[in-house]
C-alpha cells in the first residue's frame, strides 16, 4: 500500500517497536529509574506516562491532561537513549502513543520549567547543529519536505495553498479567508501599486504572487528552488492567463536579478539558515529601488535555540527560527531600516488547529498513500507545531524595512485597517 | 547678563575664536590643505566652505544648499582638530557661522557618502565612549541636561512638557495635538483599562503619568532622577488634585518596586547604556504581571554608532541610541516576546521642527538668560537632530512586548486606530 516514504526515507522504523507488538516481560528498576529522571527533566509535566506493564508516573497536583503510553521496551529505549528525536520516532511508528487531546498534552511538555543541571546540559547536547544551507544543500533540504507531492498538501490546505501562517483579524474567520487576509495584509504593508515590479523568495505554490498580481496589479517574479512547486504554479499561471504578469523562477533566491519595487519573503527564511543572513540581506540591498519596501515573514523565537531536534530530522532538514536579533544580520549590514513589526504568533497556533481538522479528516487518504507511520508523523508534527505556537516557544514575525533614505513614508499604519 | 552656562561649565569657549575677532593675515596652504581634506573626508557634501579671507570650497555639480563660514585661525583649527566637538564648539562660540538653511546644511553634511580609508579611521578615533551610567553617574548626566531649569524647556515645549518624539498621524497637527495622540497611542498600545497598575521609567515632568492617570483610568507611579522634574511633577499632581493616582518617585528606575499591569519608558533608554540593558529587563521581569504589557520608546539606529560626540559632549552626556537588535539585550534574557515595533523617525524630525520654530521665537528670551553661546549650541542641537532624524542616521522605535507565555493577545493592532 505505501508507495512512499519521503518523512523516515532508508531510515526505516523498526516494526517491533509498536503497539501491536507489546513487551511481553515487566520493566525493569533501571528503566522506571530512567524514565523518571526523564520526566523530571522535562520539569515534570501535567501529563501521566504509562509503560506497557501498568507503572505510572502521574504528576502532582493538577489532574493529567492525557497520558503518554509506550508499548514497549524499544520504544522506551528510543525515548531514553534519543529524546525528541527517539520520542518522535517511537510516536511515529506507534511504540509510542498519546490518550487524551495531543495538542492539549504537547503545550503541557512545552510549557513546563526548562530543565536544571545535568538534565539541562544533556538536552542540549543532544540538540545537533542544522544542516547547511549550501546551494545544493538547500534544494535538497526543499526536496525533502515540499516536494512530497502536491497531492499530499492539496488534501489539508486551503485552495491557494498558502503552507503559512494564516491571519485571522476576527477569530471566526475560515482558514480560506484567514489566508486571503494574510496575502492582503502583506501588500498594504508592502504598500502595493499597479505597476509595481516584486521579487518573491521562496514562493511555495505561488498564492502571494497570483494575489499582488491579480488584485493589486503588481508584476511578480518568484524563485523557488521546489520543482514541483514552480510547476503547479508555472502551469495554474499559464492556464488562467496571467503568466505575462508573474514569472516563477526554478532557482535560488540568492540568483535574483533585476530591480523591484518590493520585495518579499513569506516562510523561507526558515530554510535559509544564519550565516546566510548577511547574504540575503545583499541580495534585497542588489535588487531594490531607492524607495522600495522589504517584508520578511518568518516563524522565530525570544531567544536563541535550534529547532526541535525531531521536526528538524524528520520534517524540516536544515531548519531554524530565528530570534528577531538574528534577523538584523540581514538588514544591519545594509543599513536597512526597520518600519515595522508585528508577531502573529497565535495567528499560527489557529491556522494550525484548521489544518490539523483537515488533516485528520483526510486521514485515510494520507494512510493509505503514505503509509501509518507517515500519517502519524504528520499528525505529531502539526500537532506540536500548534502546542509551540500556544506554549510561547514559536514566535510568527513580520518585519517591514526599507532604506535608511527613504523618506516617502506614510504617516500611520492606519491604511492597514481600512 | 548670563547667570550661568549649564552646557559649557567651566569650559568656556575661546572668544578670541568669534565673528567680531576675525584673523587679519590670509590663510596657510597647509590650513587651506587640510581644510580640503577634512571636507573630502566628509564625503565632499553638498555646501561650500569659506574661510575668513574669501578662500572657498565649493561642492561639484549641484548648487551648495549654504554656507559654511569660518571666521578665524582658532575656529579653522577647532575644526581640524577636534572634528563633530570642534564644529559644535566653533559654532557655539560665533567662530563657524552658517548661511542659508541650518537643517538642510546639516541633513547635507549626514547624507554625504561615509568617509572610507584614513579619513573614516581618524573619524571613529575621534569618536569618544559615551561615560558609564553608575547610579551616581546617571544621577549627574540627567543633572546636565534636564535640570537646566524647567523655565527654559518651557519656552518651547508644549504645554505637558513633552521632551520626546511627538505622533502626527495628520501632518497638520499642531505640537500639542501630536503630544497628546503620541500618548494616546503608547496607552493604547498598552491596552490600558481602568484600575491599571503602570510602573514608568522616566517621566520626564510627568506628562505621560499624568495623561494616563486622567484619561485611563490608570495608577502610576514614576521613577525619575532628575530633581526639578520630579518637584514639577509632583507639585502639579496636588495642585490639580490627583496625587492619589500618580506617585513620582526621585529614584533610579532600577530600585522600582511593586507590581504592575503596564510598565513604560518613554524616551530614557537613550540614557541607561547598552551594559544596563540586561539589568533593563530583570527590572521589567521583576514588576510586571503574567499578562503584563510593556513599552520602550527610545531613539535608536540602524546600525551601532556612537552619538555624535559634541552632542553627547555638550548636550547629552552619556547619551547612546541604540540599534533594535542591541535592544533584544532588554527582552532576550527574560525571553519576553516582541508584539510590535513601530519606526516614528520622521514623527520625531517633525516634532523637532515645531520645537525650532518656538526655539527661535524664544530666543531674546533664551539668549538673555543663559548667553548667545547657550543659545547657539542648543539651537544647532535642535537643528542637528531635526537633520538625523531627517536623513536616517536616527531612528525611533517603540518595541512593545509581553511574556513568552501570555496568550491574552489581541488579534489585531486595529484598535489603535479606530
Amino acid at each position: 500500500m505505501t508507495t512512499s516514504n519521503p518523512v523516515f526515507g532508508k531510515d526505516r522504523l523498526d516494526k517491533r517497536g509498536t503497539a501491536s507488538h507489546p513487551s511481553k516481560d515487566r520493566s525493569r528498576p533501571h528503566e522506571r529509574y530512567l524514565l523518571r529522571r526523564v520526566v523530571a527533566a522535562m520539569g515534570s509535566p501535567c501529563f501521566t506516562v504509562a509503560l506497557w506493564d501498568g507503572f505510572l508516573i502521574s504528576p502532582e497536583g493538577a489532574a493529567p491532561v492525557g497520558t503518554v503510553r509506550i508499548h514497549n521496551r524499544l520504544a522506551l529505549n528510543q525515548l531514553l537513549r534519543q529524546g525528541d528525536i527517539g520520542f518522535g520516532d517511537a510516536f511515529s511508528s506507534g511504540g509510542i502513543s498519546v490518550e487524551g487531546d495531543l495538542v492539549a498534552l504537547l503545550v503541557a511538555a512545552f510549557s513546563a520549567p526548562e530543565p536544571r543541571g545535568i538534565a539541562g546540559v544533556v538536552k542540549r547536547i543532544q540538540q545537533r547543529k542544522p544542516r547547511a544551507n549550501t546551494h545544493d544543500g538547500s534544494r535538497e533540504n526543499i526536496h525533502h519536505h515540499y516536494d512530497i507531492g502536491n497531492d499530499f498538501y492539496r488534501l489539508w490546505l486551503d485552495k491557494e495553498m498558502q503552507y503559512t501562517c494564516a491571519y485571522f483579524p476576527e477569530e471566526e474567520m475560515t482558514i480560506e479567508a484567514a489566508q486571503q487576509a494574510k496575502m492582503d495584509h502583506i501588500c498594504r504593508k508592502l504598500q502595493l501599486r499597479p505597476g509595481d515590479r516584486v521579487a518573491e523568495a521562496g514562493c511555495g505554490w505561488g498564492g502571494l504572487a497570483r494575489h499582488m498580481a491579480l488584485n493589486y496589479g503588481a508584476t511578480v517574479s518568484s524563485w523557488n528552488v521546489s520543482a514541483e512547486q514552480v510547476e503547479y504554479a508555472s502551469e495554474r499561471a499559464k492556464a488562467e492567463g496571467y503568466s505575462d504578469r508573474v514569472t516563477y523562477v526554478l532557482d535560488d533566491y540568492r540568483n535574483i536579478t533585476g530591480e523591484y519595487d518590493a520585495f518579499v519573503s513569506v516562510g523561507m527564511l526558515e530554510h535559509v539558515g544564519r550565516d546566510n543572513y548577511p547574504e540575503l540581506g545583499s541580495v534585497v540591498d542588489r535588487c531594490l529601488t531607492q524607495d522600495g519596501r522589504a517584508l520578511v515573514h518568518t516563524i522565530g523565537r525570544n531567544r536563541p535555540r535550534l529547532m526541535n531536534a525531531w521536526v528538524e530530522k524528520r520534517i524540516f532538514p536544515g531548519a531554524y527560527p530565528p530570534t528577531l536579533k538574528e534577523m538584523m544580520d540581514i538588514l544591519e549590514p545594509q543599513r536597512f531600516s526597520v518600519l515595522d513589526v508585528e508577531n502573529l504568533r497565535l495567528h499560527y497556533a489557529q491556522t494550525l488547529a484548521h489544518w490539523l481538522v483537515r488533516y485528520d479528516e483526510a486521514h485515510d487518504q494520507v494512510q493509505g498513500q503514505f503509509g501509518e507511520d507517515f500519517a502519524r508523523a504528520w499528525r505529531l508534527y502539526l500537532a506540536g507545531s500548534q502546542a509551540a505556537f500556544l506554549a510561547g516557544g514559536l514566535q510568527l514575525f513580520q518585519v517591514l524595512f526599507t532604506r535608511e533614505r527613504n523618506n516617502d513614508l506614510l504617516s500611520s499604519r492606519e491604511h492597514l485597517y481600512r
